[in-house]
C-alpha cells in the first residue's frame, strides 16, 4: 500500500524540541517519529512505528534462529518475586511503585528476571525440558532521576529481553553463546558496530557479563581494550599484579617530618628536598602510596570504613571501586567516618597497623586495610606515618607492613596492561547496545526454581539474562546516521524504501509521479508519495532530507521528457535516471 | 516452520485452575495460552501469543482499511490531562495511581481520549488536515474490584482503541459510520454473532453511543430488541409515552384508610375488599402508582432527594436510574434521607405536594416529584396519600397532581413496546464485544484542540471513540468454541492449521509424519507437530483435543499403509484419508 503525505499522520517541526539535548530526540521529534508524552515517556506516531516494527522484527527473526520462544509477560507485577530475590529495594527511586485498591503492593517491571523465573518453575519439572531459551518484547519502566536524551534513556522504553534456563553450567555456557551469536548478527544486519567487553555485573550480581559496546565519541560508557583483543568495560577491568620484588638489601624504613604536604606533589617535592635518593633519582608520584578512606555499606545497612592503598599517581574510581566491594554501596569516608576514628590523621593515614608496630607507629587499629594489586612484597613506598605532619619513606610491602586484601579501584590509563598479556590496553568511549550475562543460579535459588536432573536428584536451574533496548537501538542509529539536514535510515531499519516527491502544478507530472508509486507498490517496494498538491518544492525537499528515508525520486520538471532525479542521502548524490529505470533501482 | 511439540514452550494441565470461574479462563490455562502472574494479571506462552497475533491483525488490517493510521502511547501517563477531563476523579477506585521520584503524579491509563487529544492538537491545526482516525493495539489498565474472569476483565488487558476527529457533526457521523462498518467486518471475519444496540454514554458522555453485543445466555449485559429491528442496552432503552387520556368524566379521587398494607400485594388486596371499582372489575398492581424515593448526588457532591411513580406492576432498575440522572450517582433514600424530609411519610408516599392541596392532603413539599413516561395525563392510580395508613384512590393525572419531570427507571419486560414502532421488545443477553461512540466536543473542549474552519474562525474539533478489547474477545471466542474435552479455535484465530499427531514407537510411522509436516509447511500451511517420541497416543489425543487446534491429523498405525486419520474439531467427525491428500485438505 502507498503511504501518501497528503493523507498521514505526520508534522514535522522546523525548530528542536526545547527539551532535547541529543541529536536523535531533536530529529525523532521535528521529523515526527514520536512525540513527547511526560518526561521520557513518548508516544509514536506512524512514521516512528514503522521504524521501531523493522526493528523489531530483526531482533525476533534472530531470537528464533537462536531457538528462543516468544512469550508475553505483564508490565505491571506484584511486589512478591521482587521482595524474594532483593529488587524491590535494590532498585531504590528508579522502581515505579504501585498499590491496587486493596493496597497490595505491586511495580511496574524494570525487567523480568522474577516473572520469567516463577513462569518457567510453573512449567518445567526435569532437565529434560531443559535447555531452554524464552524472550519477549515488551514495554519496561524505570523511573531515571533525569530523562532528558529521548529515547537514549527512557522513563517507558520497549526492550527485548531474553532469559536461558539450564540444570547444568555446561548448557549455561552453550544457552549464552547461542544469544551472544545472535547479538553478533542483529548488530551486523543494523550495520552496528561493536566491541564485546567484559562486563561488571553491577547490581544484577553473577558469573560471566558482557557488553557490546558500539564504539563512539560520545558514548556514556569507558572500556579498555589492547591490540591482542582483550576488551572490557573500565569497571570490569581488573589490572594484572606484577612479580614481588625482593626484600633483602632494601633501605631501611624511616619517619620524616612533612608539614604542608596536603597533597602528593607538595609531598613529593618535600620529600626530594629532605630526602635525597642514595641513587640520585627524583622521587615521583609514582613512588607514593595514597591511602584513600571509604565507607563502604552492606544490603543490610551495616556501614564499615576501610582503607585502600594505591600508587600516588593515580585516584580512585568510585564505578570501579563499586565492583571491587560487589554489593555494597561505596562512597567517601566523611567527616562522622573520621571522628569515629580517631586513628585516621587526616592527611597523613598510612598503611602501618598499630599491632605491626614498625618504628613505634601506632597504626589504624581496628581498619581493614587493602591493597591495590601493583603494591606487590617488595615494593617501597613514601605514605602516611600516621602521626600529624609526618610521613614515612622506604616503608616496604611483606617486610614493614602487609594488608588484609585486595582491592582493584585505582584509576585505568592508557599503556596499562592487559590482564590476559595481550599487551597494553588503551580507553575509549562506547555506548552500550547489547548485555548478555550469566545469571547464575541467583534468582532460581531465591524462587525455588529446581528441575530433577539425570539421577532423579533435585537441582538449582542456571540462567542466563539477554538484553537489547529497542527503542534505545533505535536513537542510537539516528545519532550515528544524520546530517545537518535530517535523519539517513540504514536501510534495514528505514520506514520506507524510497521517499517519492511529486513537484510542480502540473497535473502531467503529478499523474507520472502516481504512476510510478504504482509500479513500485505492485513490485513489493515500500513507498512514501509525497503527493501533497500545495506543498512546494522546497518545504517536501526539505521533509525528505529530515524524514531520512535513504532514497529519494524527484519526479519534477523532467518529467516530462522521461527523467526522475534519484538522491542518495548518505552520499549526497543526485542523478537523472530515466523514470523506466527508476523501479530497478529498487530492485522492482 | 514446523512447530515441533518436543520442543515447545508448553504444558497442559489436567486440572483447572483454582481461580478460575469461566470456561475460557479454564481453558486458556489449562491448554497453556496465559499464565496469571496476579490477579487479572496475566503472562502469555508461546500459544496465548500466537492466537492474540491472529486477532491483532485481522483488527489492524481492517483499521487501515478503514483509513485510519496506527500510533502508539505509553501505558504510563502524566495526571494533568485527565484532571483536566474529570476522569482523573470520575474513575475512582478503577484507576491506578501512582507517583515518580519527584512526586508528580501518574496514572496507568485505562483509555487514550486525553492522550489521543493532545497529539492531534499538536499536528492538526486546519480543517484540511481532518477528517483523521488513528487507532492503537495497546495494553491497558484497570483496577477491577474482582478479577475473577480471566481475559474476560483483566485488570491489564489489550485493547484496540481508536479515536476520530472532525471539524463538523456530519464529518464526525460519517468517521463513525467508518468505524462502525469496520467493526463489522472484523466480527465478521471472527465469525462473532452481533446486534448492535444503542448504548448508554455511561461516564463518558457524549452523544451517539452504539455497542456491539453478542447475544449469548452467559452474557453479562441486558439488552432488548423488537422482530422490527430496534435494539438497545436495557439502559439505554426508553419507553415511549402512550397517549394521553380524556380527564372528563373520571371519577373523583377518595382517600381511604390503608393499614397493614407495607407491599403492593396487600394494598391491591386490600383495595379490592374496601373499595369496589363500579364496574366490577379488580384493582391490579398496574393501577397503582409506586413511589420511589432515590438520593441522587451530583459530581459536585450535592445530595438530592427525589420521588419517582412508577406503576405498581414494576420496579426502579437502578442501572436505568443511572442513565436517567447520567452524570448523577444514584442510590435509594437512606433513613438519614427520609429523617431529613419528614414530609415523607414511608409506605404512604404520594405524588401530591403541598401546594397542590387536593383533598386537603399535605403533600411532600420541596421535593422534586417525578413521573415514569406512560403515567401520562388522565391516567388514574391508587396510590400513597402522604398520611400514614392513608391511601388515595382515583387520583388523576393532570386532574389532581402534576409532575415535574420524567424518569424512564422502570424495569423492562418481555412485551414492552419499541420506540420506533417496531413492535414489541424481547430482552435478551448479551457481552459486550465492541462499543462505538461519538464522544463529540467534551475532550476537544477540555484540552483546547480547536482548528481553523473554512472561514478561518476557530472551532472545536469533535472526536469519536471506538474501543474493542483483544484479549477479551479472545476469551469470548473460546467461551463459545469449546467443548468439554477444550477448546475448538475458529480458523481465523486458530494458533495452528493443523495440529499432526505422530503416535507409536514405530520409526517409520515418525518418519512419515515428519515428511508430512515438512509438505504441508513447504505449501506454507503452519503445523504444530507432535513429534515427542516418549509421550502415549493418549496423552497426545488429549492435549491435541485441549489445544484446541481445529483440524487433527494423527499419522499412526495406518500410516505403513498410506493412510491418516483427520479429525474434525468442530463437527467431531474423524475420517481415514490417504496420506498422499491430506495436503489438499489444508489447500496445499
Amino acid at each position: 500500500m502507498i503511504t501518501r503525505l497528503s493523507n498521514y499522520f505526520l508534522k514535522t517541526l522546523r525548530e528542536d524540541p526545547a527539551d532535547a539535548e541529543v541529536a536523535s530526540h531533536k530529529l525523532l521529534v521535528r521529523a515526527g517519529y514520536i512525540r513527547r508524552q511526560a518526561p521520557g515517556v513518548f508516544g509514536w506516531m506512524p512514521l516512528g512505528l514503522r521504524v521501531k516494527g523493522k526493528l523489531e522484527t530483526i531482533i525476533r527473526e534472530e531470537m528464533i534462529a537462536a531457538g528462543a520462544h516468544e512469550v508475553h509477560f505483564p508490565g505491571l507485577l506484584p511486589r512478591e518475586p521482587y521482595e524474594a530475590t532483593g529488587r524491590w529495594e535494590e532498585y531504590g527511586d528508579a522502581l515505579f511503585r504501585l498499590q491496587d485498591r486493596h493496597g497490595a503492593d505491586y511495580l511496574l517491571a524494570p525487567t523480568h528476571e522474577e516473572a520469567f523465573t516463577l513462569m518457567v518453575k510453573d512449567i518445567v519439572s526435569s532437565y529434560k525440558d531443559l535447555p531452554l531459551s524464552l524472550f519477549q518484547i515488551q514495554d519496561k519502566y524505570r523511573d531515571e532521576a533525569r530523562p532528558r536524551a529521548g529515547l537514549l534513556r527512557g522513563r517507558e522504553f520497549t526492550m527485548k529481553d531474553a532469559y536461558s534456563f539450564d540444570a547444568t553450567d555446561e548448557g549455561l555456557a552453550a544457552s549464552y553463546q547461542a544469544q551472544r551469536d545472535a547479538y553478533e548478527r542483529i548488530f551486523t544486519r543494523l550495520g552496528l558496530e561493536y566491541v564485546i567487553v567484559s562486563a561488571d555485573a553491577g547490581a544484577m550480581g553473577g558469573s560471566r557479563s558482557e557488553e557490546f559496546l558500539l564504539p563512539t565519541e560520545i558514548g556514556e560508557d569507558t572500556f579498555v581494550r589492547s591490540a591482542g583483543g582483550y576488551a572490557a568495560n573500565v569497571e570490569a577491568y581488573q589490572v594484572p599484579a606484577p612479580e614481588a620484588l625482593p626484600i633483602a638489601g632494601q633501605p631501611a624504613a624511616e619517619v620524616f617530618d612533612s608539614p604542608n604536604t596536603p597533597t602528593i606533589e607538595t609531598l613529593v617535592a618535600h620529600a626530594n628536598a629532605v630526602l635525597p635518593r642514595a641513587d640520585g633519582r627524583e622521587w615521583n608520584a609514582a613512588d607514593t602510596l595514597k591511602n584513600i578512606v571509604l565507607a563502604i555499606t552492606s544490603p543490610a545497612g551495616e556501614r564499615e570504613v576501610v582503607v585502600v592503598g594505591i600508587p600516588g599517581d593515580r585516584d580512585a574510581d568510585l564505578k570501579r571501586a563499586e565492583v571491587a566491594f560487589a554489593g555494597f554501596e561505596v562512597e567517601p569516608a566523611t567527616a562522622a567516618d573520621f571522628e569515629k576514628h580517631p586513628g585516621l590523621v587526616r592527611g597523613y593515614i598510612g598503611p602501618v597497623r598499630g599491632e605491626e608496630a614498625v618504628l613505634g607507629l601506632e597504626g589504624t587499629t581496628g581498619i581493614r586495610y587493602l591493597l591495590d594489586p601493583r603494591v606487590v612484597d617488595g615494593t617501597a613506598w613514601i605514605t602516611g606515618a600516621n602521626i600529624d605532619e609526618k610521613h614515612v619513606a622506604n616503608l616496604v610491602v611483606g617486610r614493614d607492613f602487609s594488608a588484609d586484601g585486595v582491592a582493584d579501584l585505582a584509576t585505568v590509563r592508557d599503556g596499562d596492561p592487559a590482564p590476559d598479556d595481550s599487551g597494553p590496553i588503551e580507553t575509549a568511549r562506547g555506548m552500550e547496545i547489547g548485555h548478555v550475562f550469566q545469571l547464575g543460579r541467583k534468582y532460581a535459588e531465591a524462587l525455588g526454581l529446581k528441575v530433577l536432573d539425570e539421577n532423579g536428584k533435585l537441582v538449582t536451574v542456571t540462567m542466563g539474562s539477554y538484553g537489547i533496548g529497542v527503542t534505545r537501538i533505535m536513537a542510537i542509529l539516528a545519532e550515528l546516521h544524520h546530517d545537518d539536514r535530517g535523519l539517513i535510515w540504514p536501510d534495514a531499519v528505514a520506514p520506507f524504501d524510497v521517499h517519492l516527491v511529486a513537484t510542480g502544478k502540473d497535473a502531467a507530472i503529478a499523474e507520472i509521479a502516481a504512476e510510478l508509486a504504482e509500479t513500485l507498490d505492485r513490485a513489493g517496494v515500500e513507498v512514501l508519495f509525497d503527493d501533497r498538491p500545495k506543498v512546494s518544492p522546497g518545504v517536501k525537499f526539505g521533509d525528505a532530507e529530515l524524514l531520512g528515508v535513504p532514497r529519494v525520486v524527484v519526479v519534477g520538471r523532467d518529467a516530462a521528457e522521461g527523467f526522475a532525479e534519484v538522491w542518495d542521502r548518505r552520499t549526497g548524490a543526485k542523478e537523472k535516471v530515466a523514470l523506466a529505470d527508476v523501479p530497478a533501482l529498487f530492485g522492482a
